[in-house]
């Protein structure tokens, strides 16, 4: 069964997130907290929604996801920010039916496209994505500007 | 002088856009129009922002960006999805500019970063964005889904 998150999920999530990252191998790299998790899922100006996926009303997997825009497109996309599935749920399908809900979500939000992100070294998710039919953006790299960085591009380092 | 783009400015800001498509190669992909950006800049639930650089009174550049949400870092981040300059304008120091303004404003909302996606050929961008102190995230690939994908995905193909 998948739902719509509550606030009675964030340690869940929480967890999730931390567990997503580890298998990233980059746990160093969370420092979010329940509070902030909640603020951005349940807070006056949500910043991202999530959804979990239950097995016999225990929490197995879940998918959190925001809202981006193409000017190409000129449409609203869905991203998918993170995608967990338990060790213990993985290859009953709840991956999958995830995937499948949020292509839903997407077109019936009126995006034109469903997107996320994959490691390229994470071979057993770059062939479950192959399988659902999503194209790789090969020759798309990702550059990112943070921490005393940001500050110190801004002029105020 | 950089200034936030006004409605007046989206005729431009359409023609930056496929200006900057025809110098990635994808003009055919662009299939956004006036109105549809006029929406998504200005409409009753705004998807992104847009910032105009000027010279002598000329638009000779344009950011447009929207806010992500990280789950590392349990707060937003600030995503350029469109860098431009004009030819004419290029080495004048307007892309610095437009990087160094959008740094400040994602300190000034809050956000944790600031990110963009570069095409792995683009080597003066490449050389740019080396420069400006952001770090290339090398090892993620962008996936998508859209189209018929998306509807055979969700299920309604």
């Amino acid at each position: 069964m998948i739902r719509p998150a509550t606030p009675a999920d964030v340690p869940t999530i929480m967890g999730f997130v931390r567990d997503l990252a580890e298998y990233e191998r980059a746990s160093d790299k969370v420092v979010a907290t329940e509070p902030l998790l909640h603020d951005a899922l349940f807070g006056d100006h949500p910043a991202a929604e999530a959804l979990i996926a239950e097995q016999d009303g225990m929490a197995v997997g879940m998918a959190l996801y925001f809202f981006n825009f193409s000017t190409w497109t000129g449409w609203r996309g869905l991203y998918l920010e993170d995608l967990y599935v338990t060790p213990e749920a993985r290859g009953s399908g709840v991956g999958t039916q995830l995937l499948r809900h949020l292509a839903g979500v997407a077109i019936d939000r009126g995006c034109a496209r469903f997107e996320w992100a994959v490691l390229d070294w994470n071979e057993p998710a770059i062939r479950f994505y192959d399988a659902m039919g999503a194209e790789s953006l090969d020759d798309w790299r990702i550059r990112r500007v943070s921490g005393p960085a940001l500050a110190t591009l801004a002029g105020r380092g």
